[in-house]
């Protein structure tokens, strides 16, 4: 294979030029981290479904009229995306209490939120991702006050659709973490979902037990993170029926 | 038990007062009927089925915060409702072309619409529920405009997430029907879903084969009705795992 123009290489990802203009190709990783990247592990297979259920999403998505970054999966672990203008945002929408808000707000885990909650983390590492106010997207120009608003109606409908794609599988869409990217074509310009939608970037707890199903096996210490999101995979008839689990099976990782 | 008093003898349900003031007992029959009425069986475990499926996506619609009139499930033909004040209308979210819509346009069935499609029937049997344009809808004092508002954004939830909730178990959601109602809480009202939600209601075709798992397995004579419906809530885990075909199991049946 020809060797290929790294773009950029992050925490879980890597990004290659593609093979077309605004083109790329997202490299998914085995690696973990957390606590911004206090925390690191290597998990043998993660890459693989993450690849499978951020492409699953994507799709999903796309269906209902979202539009995203995703154009077709290359292999196990690649993928084509349309190459777009990042917002540098983390925009978290929230349905029941966890993790940082629990700890920030002092509300319990689990505690269902009056609404779904749109909140915004500033995406740098070196700062931490900080939560910031509406007010500072627009006053420092992350994003148009048009923009915000769209990127609000669609961090709703993503939610909507997530949520139902999960209580169809027994699973409680607890929150998640979207990236937003601007798309242009000549003088118009539209707002796609970027990045990934994966257990990575999701809360999921199961609906009768509660197991979490997400990141927080690896941030907890809870058990084996593939298993738990194998299991996502597998409720979701998402990888073949012949992988139970990927890092068991070399072949079919490229 | 007592006499109760019947409100309502509709094709599929029964309407009975309710044990408080402003609720109804909501009874589902095994009647199907198509065309207007002018198609008619009786199809052993339907109404089992409708019961159990309107529950369970009621339900996940008010996790999401779309308000429903579903109280609570009574046994296996019945769910207490509140008593909303209807309105007239059927309010039908179309992403596929199919059934009337692929006759009346000339557009094949599961041509994919542009966007999603809201459109209203007036709900009157004696007149076969005609297709009606907003306009009508206000100036016949059917719902205000900012009724209609609030009834396009909320059947456009419902789609997102009814979307998802059949794409987590590969099924496609073609096109749905929904009624809404008016609740009163001292002089401030509300629109919350009522009538029901199933696949009387919804067309849902297998992602993988395209077999049709809703009433035009009735109106086509495609096969047994209790089986598609029965695919369907297997799928969703919503019928109790011995529960294969519940007009097999009389005792389960009320
Ligand atoms: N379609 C896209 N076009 C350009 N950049 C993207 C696109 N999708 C995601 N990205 C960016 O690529 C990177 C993905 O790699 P990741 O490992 O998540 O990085 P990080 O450690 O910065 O979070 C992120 O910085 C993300 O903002
Ligand atoms: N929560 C509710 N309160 C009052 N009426 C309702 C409620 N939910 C549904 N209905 C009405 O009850 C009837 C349900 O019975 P159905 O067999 O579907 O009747 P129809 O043959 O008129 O469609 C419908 O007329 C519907 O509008
Ligand atoms: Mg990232
Ligand atoms: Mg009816």
């Amino acid at each position: 294979m020809a060797r290929r123009t790294k773009i950029y290489e992050g925490k879980a990802k890597t990004l290659y030029e593609g093979p077309e203009p605004d083109t790329l190709v997202q490299y998914f990783k085995d690696d973990a981290t957390a606590f911004n990247a206090e925390k690191k592990a290597v998990i043998d297979g993660k890459g693989v479904l993450n690849n499978r259920l951020s492409e699953y999403f994507m799709v999903g998505l796309e269906q209902i009229g979202v539009p995203t970054h995703f154009l077709k999966r290359l292999n196990m672990r690649e993928q084509l995306i349309r190459r777009v203008e990042i917002i540098p945002l983390e925009v978290i929408v929230r349905n029941f209490a966890a993790g940082s808000f629990s700890k920030r707000m002092g509300i319990e885990e689990g505690t269902p939120m009056p609404r779904p909650i749109v909140e915004f983390s500033y995406k740098d590492d070196s700062l931490g991702d900080p939560l910031v106010p509406e007010e500072y997207v627009i006053a420092f120009g992350w994003a148009s006050q048009q923009e915000l608003d769209d990127i609000v109606a669609l961090a709703l409908r993503v939610n909507d659709f997530l949520s139902g794609v999960m209580y169809g599988v027994g699973i409680k869409l607890v929150d998640f973490k979207i990236e937003l990217g601007r798309v242009y074509d000549g003088d118009f310009m539209r707002l796609v979902v970027a990045d990934e939608i994966s257990p990575d970037s999701c809360r999921l707890w199961d609906i009768e037990t509660g197991r979490k199903l997400d990141k927080d096996v690896f941030r907890q210490d809870l058990g084996d993170l593939a298993d738990a999101y194998t299991e996502v995979a597998t409720r979701l008839g998402v990888m073949p029926s012949n992988v139970t689990h990927p890092s068991g099976k070399p072949t079919l990782i490229n």
